[in-house]
């Protein structure tokens, strides 16, 4: 349904209908212009060859150094997604399954689907605070489990796990001998400190993805990475000479001015997105929803006992609002997804819109 | 052994020593500085956001008119090297094997290792101008086969298919059901016009890959795409939706310039490299080298009786000129290839000590 809506958001667009677009996680910001210029004079000083397929060095020196490892534990991907897809890959070509709790981002279901491996879900639920049940993910594995993945913090919950939580997952794993993929794509942003996957240590067989498109307002520029043990990215980097090659080395030397301006870049971003992340949650509240408050940017999922979230989002989008149906992510009817990734007047607007949609 | 060349090859260089670098098709000369500048007006424009995987509508459109069919039969692809991998991963991931004449690309081979596909090798010869044999091709399809990949021009021998040959392949394939897959990257700056696999049609079950690389010195930037039948596109698309999304779009908008200059540009890419082509082919002969003159730029493969091909790349690269060795493209130990993409003086040096070498 997250692209059946996009399209059908596009398609009234192109009737000539105005459309508030909250149900995508694509930032209303620019790239930063300093970051356009780092491209720019890449570009003009022939950074436009054939390049290493682990990424260049000085900004796997500066992900390592961020991240408090080796440059030897970094490679480059063409955005977080493909870092996600090839860890996969890798793991499960041939046969296993996959344990993903939800709500969980549908990408990675689709991708497993797309070589046939098996998902395993695992529900958590909005009135636990969205907490995985150790007992209940131990039960889910079998000998047949490959790899765990966790995506912290969440989409769509923006939810972050708690520190002793993703320890009990972590321990079980290693117990188990299974690879947790963590995606921490919102972690940079996250508007308090979360416990991430290093904190275990690099050499470890668990994986982080990651990607500069939320941190640094560069989706479009499709470039992020994986920090994993050196054994792994020598592995990856087999896959990506046979595949993208490389990163465009102007889009890569982009980056590491994004890294570069990292501090006032991310603390600008989170605080235009607590900003409206307070707002989300006055409005959603006084109009009757149920939500955990986002632990980071861009994404709340609010609940309604008995909606029908698809109707719902359809409805809404012919008054004008895009979200995303609850049922992109699982099985979540009564749930929607909305991205507070438009300007602040839009967003109010849309908000007044939900609201009244459930009088 | 082409990875490892070039591994010993950067080594030397970062040890001091002048290395004549001639065993990637990586051109020397930089990309038109109106792409650089198409790039930078686009994503100082914003055009830094998600998009959409098919690739821009534009591009798209303008791609269609080069090869006289529809947009809808176009998706780009971050690079030709994407479109090869995605189209045998669709095709092959379910099991099958693939036809391959040699010598080959390598990465053909080491794309249908990564998902477990079988290959089978097509020998063609220096003696018989590289021509496929019909009747050999023919025994080599069995119940499993699933697919033939061309490569036309070839990489390493710069020889187009003759019409005559390329209709009996066709006509073989179809007679079969099965799909060939044409890798043109060569196509558009070959020296005479070549046929194309969609002069027989866009809507067969035949697949064009293509890119930007080598017709507009875009090697770095990761553009390419596919022309297909529709149904194929859209297959496609699922699987870019779940790996890298969309190429930038500041990129797509660069190749869209490259386009709109393509005769001038391609036209100076030809005269350069016909001319290296000249030069290399009279020096070579001199040398006492068999090869077949090039139909298309960058790569001639020159043979010598009894050569240790593999030695005598490790020991010319100690002498200051990297090259390939011809078992990189396959059974081909006394053959070796040489990159045109190296400033001319360079060039004509490292032809001297080739001749040099083998005396």
């Amino acid at each position: 349904m997250l692209y059946e809506i996009n399209e059908k958001a596009l398609r009234l667009e192109s009737e000539g209908k105005k459309i508030i677009r909250l149900n995508l996680g694509d930032p209303d910001m620019a790239t930063p212009p300093e970051i356009v210029e780092a491209a720019y004079a890449s570009m003009k000083a022939g950074k436009t060859k054939y390049s290493s397929s682990y990424g260049e060095t000085k900004l796997r020196q500066k992900i390592a150094e961020a991240h408090g490892v080796k440059a030897e534990n970094v490679i480059i991907t063409p955005g977080s997604k493909w870092a996600i897809f090839v860890t996969m890959f890798l793991m499960l070509k041939n046969g296993g399954n996959v344990i993903i709790p939800t709500p969980y981002w549908t990408a990675y279901d689709l991708i497993a689907k797309s070589f046939g491996a098996k998902t395993k879900l695992l529900r958590t639920e909005l009135e636990d605070g969205w907490k995985v049940d150790i007992s209940k993910l131990e039960e889910l594995i079998d000998s047949e489990t490959k790899m765990i993945i966790l995506n912290n913090p969440n989409n769509p919950t923006s939810k972050s796990m708690d520190s002793k939580t993703l320890d009990e997952v972590v321990a079980l794993a290693n117990k188990k001998g299974i690879t947790i993929l963590s995606d921490e794509v919102y972690g940079a942003i996250a508007f308090n400190k979360t416990k991430s996957i290093l904190d275990y240590g690099a050499d470890s067989k668990h994986i982080l993805s990651n990607g500069f498109s939320k941190t640094f307002t560069m989706t479009g520029w499709r470039i992020g990475y994986i920090v994993a043990n050196k054994a792994y990215i020598d592995q990856v980097v087999k896959l990506n000479q046979i595949t993208f090659n490389n990163v465009p080395v102007f889009i890569q030397e982009a980056a590491i001015k994004g890294i570069e301006l990292h501090t006032q870049i991310a603390a600008n971003i989170k605080a235009k997105y607590k900003e409206r992340a307070d707002l989300a949650s006055s409005k959603l509240k006084a109009g009757g929803f149920k939500f955990t408050t986002p632990d980071a940017p861009f994404y709340v999922f609010p609940k309604r006992d008995g909606l029908d979230g698809t109707k719902f989002c359809l409805d809404l989008l012919d008054k004008g609002v895009a979200v995303a149906p609850g049922a992109s992510f699982g099985d979540y009817p009564d749930h929607f997804r909305i991205s507070l990734t438009a300007p602040d007047e839009q967003i109010k607007v849309a908000l007044d819109k939900i609201c009244e949609a459930v009088q």
